[in-house]
C-alpha cells in the first residue's frame, strides 16, 4: 500500500501524521499512525519521541532521546523515519510515495509547491520567507531537505498556513505603509496563519451542520501558543489577526500581539541588531516580541492551565495571583476585542441566525472552559446561552456545541486537524 | 479684566483662544479672539497668521508672514502676543494671567502641572516624554518655554492629551512584554491622546441630551489628521486606539495605525537610526511610520476631501482614482473595526437604550459625510438609521444629531473644543 505522511514542524515539536492511500480516490485516507516529538531545542528538557500506531499496525513507542539543545531537525527526521518503519508491521520507507510539510509562512503563494531533490529553487524562497516567519520557517525548510535525503522515492508538497487567507480582500490586508527602502521578498501586508486549522474547522463544522463549506459562516478563535483568530464568511477567510508574520494580533504565550509600533524602539536601544538564534541570525526585536513577550511576560508562565489555577490566590503566592489575574484578565480583553470586530462584520453582511456561531479551538481553546464561559457571557447581549454542562464536559468527536438548544448565537469547541487538512490538499493536487 | 490664553501647539500650527475671566465663578469664561497659526514648518507655504476678535474686542488680522522652514515655534510665539495685543482694543500682555498649553503627551500624570519660570523640573520631564510622542510634545515645550519669557506677570498650566485615558483599566492599558532593558521615562503601557477633545465631548452631548455627563455612553471617532477613538462608558474613557505613542490604533494623514509590530524591521534596514528631524533627532521608523505613512502611503495625499473626490473616476486619472479607492475602503475598514469593538464593550455591559450613540468629530470626521453615512450603514443591523438630510446639510451648533428620530442607535457629529476644554481644567485648577 502506498502512504502519505503529513509532518508538521512547530518551533520546538514536530508532530506527523501516516496515512495509507485507498485504492479509489472517493474513499477516505486511512489514519495508520501518529508521531510526535517534543523539546527540540529545550536547554532542559529530554527530546520524547511518541508514536501511536493505529490497531495491529505497528508497535507503539515512547522513546526519551539526547537533551533539547544536543538534537536538531536535520538529525531528527531520519531518526524519526527510522523508527517509524522499525516500529511498523509492515511498512518500507519505500511504500512513502507523499509526504506533505507545513509551512508557516507561504507568501503571497495561494496553493501548495512541490518540491524534489532536482528541483529546490522553491525551498531557496522558503527559507527566504524565513525572515518573515523566523522561528518557524526556516526549521520547516530544514525538515523538507532532511526528507528528501531520508526517502528515496517520495513526492514532497510544501502547504502554507496562508493559503486559507488569499480570500482576504484588498482593504484588509492593506497596511497604510510608504515603499521599503530595502529589498523586499514579498509585499509588506496582512499574510494571516494558522490556515490549515481554519480549513479544518470549515470542513467539520460543515460535515456537522450538515451543511456545505461555502455555507459556513463562523468566527473561530485558535488558541495554542500561538494565537489568532479568523472571520470566516461563507467558507471563507475575510480577516484574520495575524499580519505580515505571526505576531500581529492577539497575545501567545511568548508574543506580544498587537502593541504600538514604536514600542519596540523604547523597549530597547538596539531593537534591529542581529542576534544569534539556534542555527540563524534574527534580529533583537524578534526574538523580544516572539519570545520573551506574551503570557510569559504577563505572568511568568507561558501554562494557560497553570495561570487558570493561580486566579485562585489559594493555589499560589500573592505575587503569581496577582500576575496570574492581570495576564487572564489581559487575554480575554484582547480575544473579545477580536471575536467583536468580526462578529460585527458578519453581523453587518448576514442575519444572526446565518451566522453558525463562535468556535474555540487549540490547545487554550479546547481546555479553557473558563476562558469560553467568560467570552460567551459577554455575547450574551446577542443570545449567546452557555450550556455550563457542556462547556466543562469532556468534549467527545471533533465538534461539541457548548451552547444550549435554545441559545440565539452558538458557542462550538472543535478539535482541529492541520495534519489531515494538508493530506487533503495532497489529495487535491496528486489526484489520489 | 484678567485674560486665559489657551495655546494649542499641533505639529505644524498653533491655534489659541483667548477668554475674559468673568468676575464669578458661576459665569461661562468670556470669548475674546481665537488665533491660528499655519504651515510651520512648510518648504514650500508661507506661515499663515490670522487672529479673529469677538465684535468690538479688536481688529481682525489675517497675515502671511517669512516661508515656513525660516521660523520656528520659539520665534513665532512673541510674535504672536505681539499681533494679539497690537490688534486688541484693550489688552495688555500684563492683562493675561493665566496661559494653558496642550501637551500631547503627559505620561501617567492624571492632573495638569504648573510651570513657572523659577520652577522648570515639570518641563525638562515633559521635553524627556517628547522620545514618545517627537512629533508633538517638543515644539509644545518649546512654545511654554516662550510665553514664558514673553509673558511678564502669569501662570502657565500644561494640560495633557493623556489625562481623560487615567480611567482605561488596567487589563487594557497593559502590553505583554517584557521588562525593558533601556532607561524609562515611564512605564511602556497605553496611554492614549486626543482627552482634551474627549472630554469637551462628553461635556457637550451631555449639555445636549440634558443628562450628566457620569451617565454618558459613547463611541467617539476624532479623525483629523491624527485620528483615533474612545470608548466613553458613564463618561469616562474605558478604552482608546491610541497607545504609548499616537501611533497606533487608527489611519492618520500619515500615521499607519496599527501593523504588524515588526513590519517596521522589513520596511528599512535600519529603523532605529537617528535621522535629524527640525532642531532635533528621532528615529526612522518614527518619520516613516509617523510621517510617510497613513492616507499618504495610500493616496499620495493627506487630504481627506481629496480622497472622497477622487472615488468618482471622471475627476482625476485611473492610478490617482484607484489608489483613492483602496485609501477610503481601508480607513473605513480599521474605523469599523474599532467602533465595533467599542459597541461591543459597551453592549456587553448596558442595553442599547444607555447607549447615547456613535459620535463624530475632528475635521474629517465633522466634513465626512460620505464616511458617516457608509459607518453608520454598517450598523443598520444594530438599528442605526442614518438622517441623509440631516447627515449631508450644514451642522449648526455644537451637536448636530444625524440619524432618523426613530433610529434605535443615534450618530453624531460633534465640535471639538479642545482650548475650551483646556480653559475649563484651568478654572478647576485655579478656582477663578
Amino acid at each position: 500500500m502506498t502512504h502519505l505522511l503529513a509532518i508538521n514542524c512547530g518551533s520546538s515539536s514536530i508532530k506527523g501524521k501516516l496515512f495509507g492511500i485507498p485504492k479509489s480516490k472517493s474513499d477516505p485516507l486511512e489514519p495508520q499512525s501518529s508521531l510526535e516529538v517534543v523539546n527540540i531545542g529545550s536547554k532542559d528538557e529530554k527530546v520524547k519521541i511518541k508514536i501511536t500506531w493505529e490497531e495491529g499496525k505497528g508497535e507503539n513507542l515512547t522513546e526519551e532521546g539526547k537533551n533539547g539543545d544536543e538534537v536538531d531537525y536535520e538529525s531528527l527526521i531520519p531518526f524519526l523515519l527510522d523508527h517509524l518503519t522499525s516500529s511498523a508491521s509492515n511498512l518500507k520507507k519505500e511504500d512513502i510515495k507523499y509526504v506533505t510539510h507545513r509551512i508557516v509562512h507561504g507568501g503571497a503563494h495561494t496553493k501548495g509547491i512541490i518540491v524534489t531533490k532536482e528541483h529546490e529553487e522553491a525551498l531557496e524562497e522558503m527559507d527566504k520567507l524565513s525572515e518573515f516567519a523566523p522561528l518557524h520557517n526556516h526549521h520547516a525548510v530544514v525538515a523538507v531537505r532532511s526528507v528528501l535525503d531520508a526517502l528515496p522515492n517520495h513526492t514532497s508538497l510544501m502547504v502554507f498556513d496562508t493559503l486559507f487567507h488569499a480570500t482576504i480582500p484588498e482593504e484588509v490586508y492593506t497596511y497604510a505603509l510608504p515603499p521599503p527602502d530595502r529589498e523586499q521578498v514579498m509585499p509588506l501586508r496582512k499574510y494571516g496563519f494558522h490556515g490549515l486549522s481554519y480549513a479544518s474547522i470549515v470542513q467539520s463544522m460543515a460535515q456537522h451542520l450538515g451543511k456545505k463549506e461555502e455555507d459556513v459562516n463562523i468566527v473561530v478563535a485558535h488558541l495554542g501558543s500561538g494565537a489568532s483568530a479568523c472571520c470566516i464568511k461563507g467558507g471563507q477567510s475575510i480577516d484574520t489577526t495575524m499580519g505580515l508574520t505571526p505576531l500581529e494580533g492577539l497575545i501567545g504565550g511568548t508574543r506580544s500581539g498587537t502593541i504600538d509600533p514604536t514600542a519596540i524602539f523604547h523597549l530597547t536601544a538596539n531593537p534591529a541588531e542581529g542576534v544569534d538564534f539556534k542555527d540563524y541570525t534574527v534580529s533583537k526585536a524578534e526574538i523580544l516580541l516572539n519570545k520573551k513577550s506574551g503570557l510569559a511576560a504577563l505572568a511568568g508562565t507561558t501554562n494557560f492551565g497553570t495561570i487558570i489555577s493561580r486566579l485562585d490566590p489559594s493555589n499560589c503566592g500573592k505575587e503569581e495571583h496577582e500576575k496570574a489575574v492581570l495576564a487572564y484578565k489581559v487575554y480575554l480583553d484582547r480575544l473579545m476585542n477580536y471575536i467583536s470586530q468580526y462578529l460585527f462584520k458578519l453581523l453587518s453582511q448576514l442575519p444572526i441566525d446565518k451566522i453558525d456561531g463562535v468556535v474555540f479551538s487549540g490547545g487554550i481553546g479546547e481546555k479553557g472552559s473558563k476562558l469560553r464561559e467568560d467570552a460567551l457571557t459577554k455575547l450574551s447581549w446577542l443570545g449567546a446561552e452557555i450550556d455550563k454542562g457542556k462547556n466543562d464536559g469532556k468534549h467527545a468527536g471533533k465538534v461539541t456545541e457548548i451552547t444550549t438548544e435554545g441559545s440565539k448565537l452558538k458557542g462550538w469547541v472543535v478539535e482541529t486537524d492541520e495534519e489531515g487538512w494538508s493530506a487533503k490538499l495532497a489529495r487535491d493536487e496528486f489526484g489520489f
